[in-house]
């Protein structure tokens, strides 16, 4: 049974997040308050989470850390095994990219390293194998291919989009003590995906964070859906080569007072019978709580405004509409909830601009959600506060199922991977006839607030 | 406060139904188990229910039984009401349409008569009023209207949905022991509708019978939808004159063993620009098992085999195909159910055959379904069958949001009335990631059975 080994560091990482999250807890509520938050769901044990171990048993391949792995959060790791490491580690890497491919059940037992916020501009600098480490699995395109076109869009996208997976589900997992279930998957037709699921956890009913990179060709009329301007683009032969990609994920927490949320960043390329490319940008991040709450509400999208601002005075305020309309349960005269920021067919000023907007977006997803997480997490709870939750879960089903333009696209799309798909949906949902909240109570005016959105900031 | 008495008598129609079940039940099963199905789910004080109380507190309008009834099985009826009968109680009835119809909420105590199957044919010969009695609610359109017009199949088909409606409600609450909450509601653009939904009772988790009765102008591009066949049809002015008819039922058992049932029969009118009327039938009846049991499956389609073998012997093997096609979930290669029958379009060979055949379909709802339901009443239950249960009812969901016809039309139609559209949906569902029943489990032949459907007869 071949063992390749991936090494990990991830002290650095894990103390910078920490310190972001500290940053934004302290701007959100008081500093005595952040620190006990700290102090009580941070045993030295979780927070200093030692290595990665990427381990398939359906095809023995394992990532396994070593270094300063001597014990991790789970009590997993294994010494011994077969070690690689640098570039030996990536070549070999690679080679079993094809068993990977097919390897359906990988665990991540603890977390990895990642770029930490104030080194960003020297992130172009920086070796691409290095980065990769710190991913939940190593990326959907061959890391040799990756090195050998650094400067390209499709590289610098992909890198982000990983980044914000592994970010964000060791955000979740610090917080749950959880571990994500990682499955890699492979499109016949091109390309592949990353799907990082943990379901039934501690804090999380279901938390699914997925990342997909996929090419091959469109034929016009699937190239025009795609685009929500609908613009006709002209292929070869009727045949247009595309490469799609993103981040996306869907997190429902048990508690009904901490809201679930949901982010999607994406990047699209079309080639056209001339030669020229054609590309977008899309994504947003929007919060769908059970209950109001007006200071989580203003954190959220305040977060987002800032993130916005640094680009465009016109981003936020735009795109928070957006988010509004798209997010809109026509049947039900309801938003799914309240809003964010979304946006579309982004291709100007420059792509490098848009690119680094779309960054900015991605990195605001820990400290517009974690903070509110934090905040709630021993908030006490009713059973009407759960059946409430479990009402509004339907609909959130309803807006997926019937509304959604990704998920319709992917379940039309022969070859899609539907398990990753629908991880969106909650994990237990309700639909009671004719519910109707009573005039003056909380759940009413939540209905209120989705009937008629408000701004936030 | 107006209060008008709508009479009711039933025992000769509990009586007939009890027949036609046990009779069923006899060659189903054996004849000392259906003795005991009864003998312990029957008290005197259920099977003798003594009349019908409509009671609308939104309106002060009552419709409530007399003769007879001095008792009814939840103890309600009151005497002493001002009391009209014959056809003095239509006349007021009618006079009270406008009240009804803004009416949401009434409740019907207990059940009523209704045509006797051996009485059959001399139904033409009745009296709409008398039919009326038995129904859940006064019928949609107004009573003397319907006798006007007694000829027309719009009337004779307002019938038998309300009919349908009454006699698989009773049947239900007969098992139960619940009540069923009766909802009149009423379109803006023309028509109105009859909803009677049971929730959370005691054998059934979610039960809904719905009746509707809408009319008013199409336009070219909406009748064409309305057909499968895709048919064009030339209005004056690009508009078409439409009445469109139904019943539709979604029940949702408890018992992970008592299978999910559904049905649905409807009538179309449309009338083109030279004033000839376009007519057809649509409809079916399926089945969606937790888990297989052969003999239901056998029972459940041959019941329905020996009524469609009564009209064309293509009927049955046709419809059949059509059901496994219908009610399939591209996305995940599974049918919904194991099937039944469903059908569209039908306007041959003549009105009143095409009609005839619906009503032999209308009438195998009860003796389709209500044996498998007493059989499997008292079956233990494990968590794991109720965890399976809400697996496949989240399936469930997956069709009826994503691809059934007539939920896709009725939420994109402005107007609808979506509690009544949804009531379909299960009460609860659950969504688990990369759930796959282990091999050789009773959960992997339902799965097996689902992705390659049987002929059961």
């Amino acid at each position: 049974m071949a063992t390749i080994v991936f090494c990990t560091a991830n002290k650095m990482a894990q103390t910078t997040t920490r310190q972001c999250l500290i940053a934004h807890l302290k701007r959100f509520g008081n500093a005595r308050e952040t620190h006990l938050l700290f102090s009580s769901t941070h045993s030295p044990s979780v927070t200093l989470l030692p290595g990665t171990r990427w381990f398939s048993r359906a095809t023995g391949v394992r990532f396994m850390s070593h270094g300063n792995a001597g014990r991790s959060a789970a009590g997993r790791i294994r010494r011994g095994a077969l070690a690689l490491s640098g570039a030996a580690a990536v070549t070999a890497a690679a080679a079993v990219a094809g068993f990977l491919a097919n390897a359906n059940h990988f665990q991540c037992a603890d977390m990895a390293k990642r770029v930490p916020p104030d080194a960003e501009e020297k992130e172009q600098e920086r070796d691409i194998l290095e980065r990769c480490r710190g991913f939940m699995s190593p990326p959907v395109t061959d890391i040799g291919v990756l090195q050998g076109r650094r400067e390209e869009m499709l590289t610098k996208m992909e890198m982000l989009i990983m980044e914000t997976q592994a970010d964000f589900c060791r955000a979740l997992q610090e917080v749950d003590g959880g571990v994500f279930k990682v499955d890699r998957w492979e499109r016949k037709e091109g390309g592949g995906g990353i799907s990082c699921v943990m379901q039934d956890g501690k804090v999380f009913e279901k938390a699914g964070v997925n990342v997909s990179v996929v090419f091959g060709n469109l034929t016009e009329g699937a190239a025009k859906q795609m685009r929500s301007r609908g613009k006709v683009l002209k292929g070869k032969d009727g045949k247009l080569p595309f490469c799609a990609m993103g981040v996306s994920s869907v997190i429902h927490p048990k508690n009904p007072h901490i809201p679930t949320v949901h982010f999607n960043y994406r990047y699209f390329e079309i080639e056209e019978e001339d030669g020229t490319k054609q590309w977008w940008f899309g994504g947003g991040t929007d919060l769908t709580p059970v209950y109001i709450n007006k200071e989580d509400a203003f954190h959220f999208h305040n977060t987002l405004k800032e993130a916005c601002d640094k680009h465009h005075p016109q981003y936020y305020p735009n795109f928070k509409k957006w988010c509004d309309r798209y997010f809109y349960i026509g049947h039900r005269g309801e938003t799914r909830g309240i809003g964010g920021i979304f946006f579309d067919d982004l291709d100007s000023p420059t792509q490098e601009e848009a690119f680094n907007f779309v960054k900015s977006c991605a990195r605001t997803v820990v400290p517009c959600y974690l903070p509110i997480v934090y905040k709630h997490l021993n908030d006490s709870v009713t059973d009407d506060e759960k059946a409430w939750q479990q009402v509004r879960r339907g609909r959130y089903v309803e807006f997926n199922l019937v509304y959604d333009r990704g998920v319709k696209f992917g379940l039309a799309t022969p070859g899609s991977r539907i398990e990753s798909i629908l991880m969106s949906l909650p994990l237990t949902a309700r639909w009671e006839y004719m519910h109707e909240p009573a005039k003056g109570t909380l759940e009413a005016e939540m209905l209120e607030v989705l009937r008629n959105p408000k701004e936030w900031v």
